[in-house]
């Protein structure tokens, strides 16, 4: 399923557009992150949030020098979505400090989830710094303790973070179609890998699957 | 001017609130970026911003290493710290994508001096910290093309940021006297280092001098 010719006009504007995409989407959950920690409770959580923060950044920064380094100009790669991911952090500014969080956590794993899917279809060296933009090293599971702790005090946060869970999911989803259908070719990448349509509805099956999990592992029902 | 002895409990107060306050500083300076990064024009000036807070962070966690590995608890190091800073971004908040520059340029340029004056009364091993802290490696310097560049254009920008630079310096240091004055540790290390009101003086003389060259790098009047 791999594309070899890096030279293929379209399989090179794909490529683009992911790298564009990924950098970008990790710019701008590192600033809505940073935002976030400054609702944070207390001083050892704003910290962690911070972190987690940093990481994205990290991460961005290891994009846009592999572009660089492979002529690609990273503000042209980022700039078709711009408006996307804006849109999709208007649709799903968190009121307060729980919200942010869980949408560190939930938002973030369904994208990164997408993006390791992308990555089965690009070249060995694509993926290879793909793989180290997507490498969360359990920053993100400090999370996880938060939000049990909450649920066993606050009695209406349970299905109120259950709501959100699902409005992170169905943006998320919605955006990714939208940009999809944009970028003609985000598709010919899964065309051109001998993708039919029963396997782009698998792959939207594991996607719902592993956000399900995720929930769940926050004390949740998905 | 050095105190050696780690073990007085005076001064080892006064380097617990320096690194806190410092530390501090640095995280909200981290987060207050970040979200001013949000309000740059271009992608390549998001990114340089979204930079600069990084390296802030970076050097929030370089503070936070030496703390712990110091037997120093970063958060209760930090705490005094909250309200004094809140009350500073609260009173300096930017209108505007440029407001933010200049803030990021002039006051944390302010702030950085005034930690490196006080890093003189500190022994070796925190001031050896301290200047890892401080150390900004020229991240900042795309701001004083980009405020020349935006003079050249918008004649009003010019008498509005150089209000905005004298306001930035008054809070500031109308913050630090607060924080002094309340915590009775950094004005013993002052005293205890041997420095008499006249000194304190010709300290921020040379503050308000180095901000007066920050200011006119800018192309601003001090």
């Amino acid at each position: 399923m791999e594309h070899t010719s890096i030279d293929d006009p379209t399989y090179h504007a794909a490529v683009v557009d992911l790298l564009g995409v990924l950098a970008y989407g990790e710019l701008t959950a590192f600033i809505r992150m940073a935002v976030d920690s400054d609702l944070a409770p207390t001083l050892s959580l704003k910290s962690s949030m911070a972190g987690l923060a940093n990481t994205e950044y990290v991460q961005y920064g290891v994009l846009v020098e592999h572009m660089r380094s492979h002529d690609i100009d990273p503000d042209a790669a980022m700039a078709p979505f711009v408006v996307p991911f804006a849109s999709y952090h208007e649709r799903t500014k968190p009121r307060g400090w729980l919200e942010g969080l869980v949408k560190a956590y939930v938002g973030d794993g369904i994208a990164k989830d997408f993006y390791r899917e992308m990555s089965v279809f690009v070249d060995d060296d694509t993926r290879e710094v793909m793989a180290r933009a997507l490498d969360d090293a359990g920053e993100s599971d400090f999370v996880v303790g938060v939000v049990r702790d909450t649920l066993k005090t606050d009695r209406t946060a349970s299905g109120r973070l259950a709501l959100w869970g699902r409005r992170l999911l169905g943006e998320a989803l919605s955006q990714a179609q939208a940009v999809a259908v944009e970028r003609d070719s985000m598709s010919a990448l899964l065309v051109g890998g001998g993708v039919d349509l029963a396997e782009v509805g698998q792959m939207f099956t594991r996607l719902t699957d592993n956000h399900s999990k995720r929930m769940t592992r926050l004390g949740l029902s998905a």
